[in-house]
């Protein structure tokens, strides 16, 4: 095992009705609030509202319209907004991206230069506006851990790390979920899986307690997703991918293990070029990377075949075979294609990402960075 | 799932030479330090000198001499100096006692009442020092969570829940163990153990993340047990045993569980009657209870012989016995024993046992709240 350092004071309040715990979840010094939202779900399901009608003793104003892959220019109006307006508290109310988008507020609010400078210059977070989560939408993990992803046009810029970046806390209602449509679940459920395996499918440096657990996420959200996806108010198959989503990247799993994130990178300027959804661009990438990568994850893809998917027998090879193509299936049977021509997407455009990843490619990606721009372009052609 | 909340904001320091940080850890503000420590091991490894050059920075007085069960009064000994000395920072070194009895004098040294009263009156806790841990034996998870238990005379008291009873931090280096005798490995192992049973063998209640990860870290425990006894020096059994010990009762297999504490609550009146040491009353009391709760526990039970054991086929009854079986078998094999005998402890012992329950037997104990007078005498002649 690695040494490692975590740190994680969130404060999960999980189930049925947690909502009516908000008012005494807020900051008791804060007086004006600055509730975020996305597109508009949460004024259609009246969750807005009954948040709105929780918090009549505080000064409420809305920012809302932080669509997915949030943007730079947009936050920045909610920074102006926050500023102008004093506010003392955010409270976002929906999925990754509000609570991305809100994190980064938060910390841009302070920065005493131009705030821009914290994702172009990694400049460190001076402060932070205090920030709780309404989770709507399980998928990111971003309602546990002190990470965002901030877009600038075409570009996906990573933030974090500060300790000021996390949700003071996170309302999980997994009855919350019941009016999410389909395409959103199975985007949940694989964002959530791709979680577990950049931190579970490395080499293997003997962390039997975190591996189990990567695979106890991984096992629940195969055997919940399907439920999620079939039954639209079930709260246990809810309830548990919920809490999956959040367990997958709260950090804990990823303690003292190594991490590979090449399928995030690949996938982050898939969404940027072709504005394919972020979930969808990893299951693109997943399965193909694995099996370009069979040799040096080989300890732990044999680990996977046998923990997670119970395959046992034949050579190790076909194990890891079997596995990579469950996998492949499990994506698919959810509806996200695992296939660059679902986007219609060839040749043309894998060169053109390859060509966009160049800067990251010449350090090279993957825990053993030996994915180059030759590798990446093998990798992204099996997914074709 | 059970509806539940979720804090844990210890900051946890793992690894081999972690302690070189402990300077920076200390709050900023903190002038004068209270070293807190045990029956003097700490001062015949060296680390108690290592730890005070190390703070040369800061004034320091020491407090030894905590010895397991910590004693109320003895603890208020350490309040009284504390107060005297005017410490702003409590540092715990050694295991479960020594940590325990800190978060005791943490808040004791600022209740404005008889500090008693917290014990025995519930009495809110006002305010708290900070305090942070160097962890020696891992057993009891007390350096990633908010509970402690203290003794008055026989008498054994829980005390804790305050998100103020939370270290700051709690630095967790593998190689510190390598001086443990047997002994106490031993008993380290099968606390943890039963830290994960009474959290996971209770009644399913549909709570796969939460089951998959206990047993994980009872599989890790079964196989890292043996080497941690039998290697001295075994860096990657000592990490992953240290891991597994506090991931057993930091909270996060517990949150939306069915819980059962009646083991260590039988086990508690076993040390204070005849000084068995904690971790052997709770292997003296577990096999024979799973035994007489095989009904009430019958899910759980064949989750635990299928996936921590690994048996498969014959009668569900047979699967049980076999896991029970097993269980004690593990205990013995590490040195600590499961039958009463071993102790010299007959019939005539069990019935002042208990006596000594009676108040709590009254109620009821388990999760049925049916472990009665008549069934804990039972449970007890069974590990006869």
């Amino acid at each position: 095992m690695n040494n490692f350092e975590y740190y994680n004071p969130v404060k999960i309040v999980f189930g049925k009705d947690q909502l009516t715990k908000l008012p005494e979840l807020i900051s008791p010094n804060a007086k004006k609030i600055m509730l975020t939202y996305g597109g508009g779900s949460v004024i259609k399901t009246g969750l807005l509202d009954k948040i709105k009608n929780s918090l009549s003793d505080y000064q409420l104003i809305e920012f809302g319209g932080i669509l997915p892959n949030p943007q730079y220019d947009k936050l920045m109006q909610g920074v102006e907004l926050a500023k102008s307006e004093q506010v003392d508290f955010l409270l976002a109310v929906g999925g990754g991206s509000v609570i991305d988008g809100t994190k980064f507020m938060a910390a841009a609010i302070h920065h005493p230069t131009d705030p821009w400078n914290m994702l172009a210059k990694r400049e460190a977070i001076v402060d932070t506006t205090a920030f709780g989560c309404v989770l709507t939408l399980p998928a990111t993990g971003s309602e546990m851990n002190a990470f965002s992803v901030v877009s600038k046009g075409n570009e996906k810029i990573g933030f974090g790390g500060d300790p000021r970046l996390y949700a003071k806390f996170s309302i999980l209602d997994p009855t919350i979920t019941y009016t999410l449509p389909e395409k959103q679940l199975g985007n949940g459920i694989v964002d959530a899986f791709v979680h577990v395996t950049e931190q579970y499918l490395t080499q293997d440096i003997n962390t039997p307690i975190q591996d189990r657990m990567a695979e106890g996420i991984l096992k629940t959200l195969i055997e919940e997703g399907p439920k999620v996806i079939e039954l639209k108010d079930d709260y246990d198959s809810r309830a548990n991918y919920m809490w999956a989503t959040t367990c997958a990247l709260n950090g804990l799993i990823g303690v003292g293990v190594i991490h590979d994130w090449s399928t995030h990178m690949i996938g982050h300027n898939l969404t940027a070029l072709y504005g394919i959804d972020h979930a969808r661009t990893l299951a693109l990438v997943l399965p193909s990377l694995l099996r370009y990568q069979k040799e040096s994850k080989k300890h732990k893809l044999l680990m996977f075949a046998k923990n997670v998917w119970g395959i046992e027998g034949k050579t190790p090879e076909q194990r890891i075979e079997m596995a990579i193509n469950k996998t492949e299936d499990f994506f698919n049977s959810l509806g996200v294609p695992t296939k660059l021509k679902a986007y219609k997407l060839d040749e043309k455009d894998i060169d053109q990402l390859i060509e966009s990843l160049a800067p990251i490619l010449q350090t090279g990606l993957g825990e053993n960075r030996d994915i180059n721009a030759i590798k990446a372009k093998e990798i992204l052609m099996g997914a074709l």
